[in-house]
């Protein structure tokens, strides 16, 4: 019995155009966030998980491990499912720079833009996206940002 | 700062028509769901959490909450995201059955129509849906459906 | 090697009387529990997981998925143990109204009684119980009701 | 607005009889249920998440924490209710043995008996008892043990 | 394939010297905790679950599981690393005491010291080590405190 | 009152020597820790949540998220724990591969080595450390590798 498709699909490669830009939406970052993050990777430094020794940093509260935030970013654009079963893979992370801390109780969303597109070498069937991400909070500052780069499908024939 | 509206949107009333069927993606309900739901919910009761005891059943092995059932129809549908920003509220569940256990391993989608599309009596600005929801495993048989009322946004004029 | 029976076991069909009314004990619903249902299911609708977007809603602020209430419902109702060992399979729910919104930091409990009880045509081991649930918060606000029908075993004769 | 007594309640000092036995119901120890010790506490010792390294041990796999062992022997009690409502706290472990290896997918229950009753110098509506508490396996065996002492409320004069 | 060896290896039987003193970092006991701790285990007492309810006991509002305690403290130690590759097992706690309520929000650390060490009888290329734990909140103040016995390998002749 | 000092520290940005290489033990990828990684993010693609669709890719199987690989090889690095109250922050990730699928049952590992080091030019306190990381299968190939920038305080006077 096959799994019939889905009624919402992806975009094909031949969707993506240079320059458009998307908004996602915005996830507030919960003290459970955070726990959750460290009890996933076992990253239970002080900064993330002790108020005490918080208290006597430059940031004078626990903050969020900027891991998080990348972590967020990269699903917060998927939320606008443009990958739903045309994506192929994710190659590469261009430079990415953690630029401000963040703090449990922020709210950020993703603001991102495609900024390149090619053929791929190795697949026929597939081209080469890159797009630019920012991560910004609830003031709208950028808190990270940086580059991805993905591989997808180009349309069927007969789709 | 205003937070800025996502690039993607739910369907207002206006976009639903009776009789349209959607197809959700699926999803594997592994033991570690069925470990999160007792979690969740406190139900670790032995035909869930307890393999000896199940094995004395007429399932033979433990099953998943039905209940979890329900919640993942629930989110499948909500996956394809004609709700985000246009659904004002879940109003209520018509009669929903459990029609076959769900084992762990079983990858569930959901297959849905809308039924039935009515004016708010308490509120202009919106309507109301209702759609019949199967939950499907893979070997295509129904393991618990229902109904599901839910309130819509109507489209503003300045759409 | 058989595990024993354990000491305490749920209620047979012969010991629900209609009419009856059981209380459960309270729970707080707190803002980890928000963010593990979104979790397991995936439902990170913004009204529950995006603060800034929550309080431009007639809410003001997040509030709990009405699907967690159902949950916590059904297993509040199970912490009374009556259905330890003795119960067969829940069959269905009938109509569940979502009255109020749950608020994080609320505090629940259910209250229900016993409104029918049949033989079953497939069974003649075990009959059907029908009982009527409300998910009642601490200002004694039903926010939740519903029925819920499940099938118990019979005593056996060397009970 | 006073929430309302659960219809089950916990047993009183008074009813705990020297010698009485009780068993629990059983529980699977999942590979989720391991990952989720580690995840709580941020021990995340290669014997229980490294796979590789525990293959070159005497147990030949991974294996779970002890101490997850000893906190579902605690639970696994406190799912037969004697506490609800009328437990003041648990004073003391005495001494606590980890007698055999935990696997994943080892079925546990609980086997206890009550040792010791007596007065509380302190608290003269609430006495103090002491348990002997087995965690045994699927096959029988006791893999941890040992002495587990509480103080509970007596009997109000109108109950 | 092997797995290579880590860089950072824990200490051996002979690096233990009676008397020494060891402190942990501190660890935040969070509201997340506390349910991941219930969700673990299934203990969801309503002292540690129900708000409502824990306004009327002696604590004034919910408090973290003391087995939470325990479990803290046992992975704080392990935090300074003296054990990874190194320890055999976990033998046994002596008697452990739950001395003061461990509240929502408390910054927890552990202070421990070596008291014993012994040669075993069942494995000449290891020895048992006693250490006296104090889990230890942000006001100074020892919450549980008690003896853990485990087993750590001699240190190789090539070593 | 002041929280001590915890046993173990971090290196100070003078300890680090340009060419050192370190390794990190290893971890098991779970089922549990997928689902954790798709619960945490709300990225619940198919090719990590649905194994019937899973089957018809080119790995045949669900894998895991290749951003759970990042977060764990980060993390892996931290258990070394050479920045434990020494670290300022992360400032940045140069750019990191995907290299090859991470399936559910890999154990993976991390081996790093110090590239470049050099004064801050904000902080005269700390300085800024340049490492390249290679996240390693069980068979031994580098399913991820990059680079990360981090910023540590230099060794105090009094020290």
């Amino acid at each position: 019995m096959t799994q019939p498709e889905p009624t919402v699909r992806g975009l094909w490669y031949e969707d993506f155009v240079i320059g458009d830009e998307r908004i996602s939406p915005g996830r507030t970052v919960t003290e459970a966030d955070v726990v959750n993050y460290a009890s996933l990777t076992g990253d239970f430094s002080q900064m993330h998980t002790d108020e005490e020794f918080s208290k006597t940093t430059e940031f004078g509260t626990r903050i969020a491990h900027g891991m998080l935030g990348i972590s967020l970013a990269s699903a917060l654009c998927l939320r606008t499912l443009y990958t739903r079963g045309t994506a192929v893979a994710t190659l590469s992370w261009g430079e990415w720079r953690f630029r401000k801390p963040l703090y449990i109780g922020d709210t950020v969303h993703t603001r991102w833009r495609f900024t390149d597109k090619r053929e791929s070498k190795s697949r026929p069937d597939a081209g080469i996206i890159t797009e630019f991400i920012e991560l910004i909070n609830q003031n709208g500052e950028v808190v990270q940002d940086g580059e991805h780069i993905l591989m997808m499908k180009k349309r069927p024939r007969d789709d």
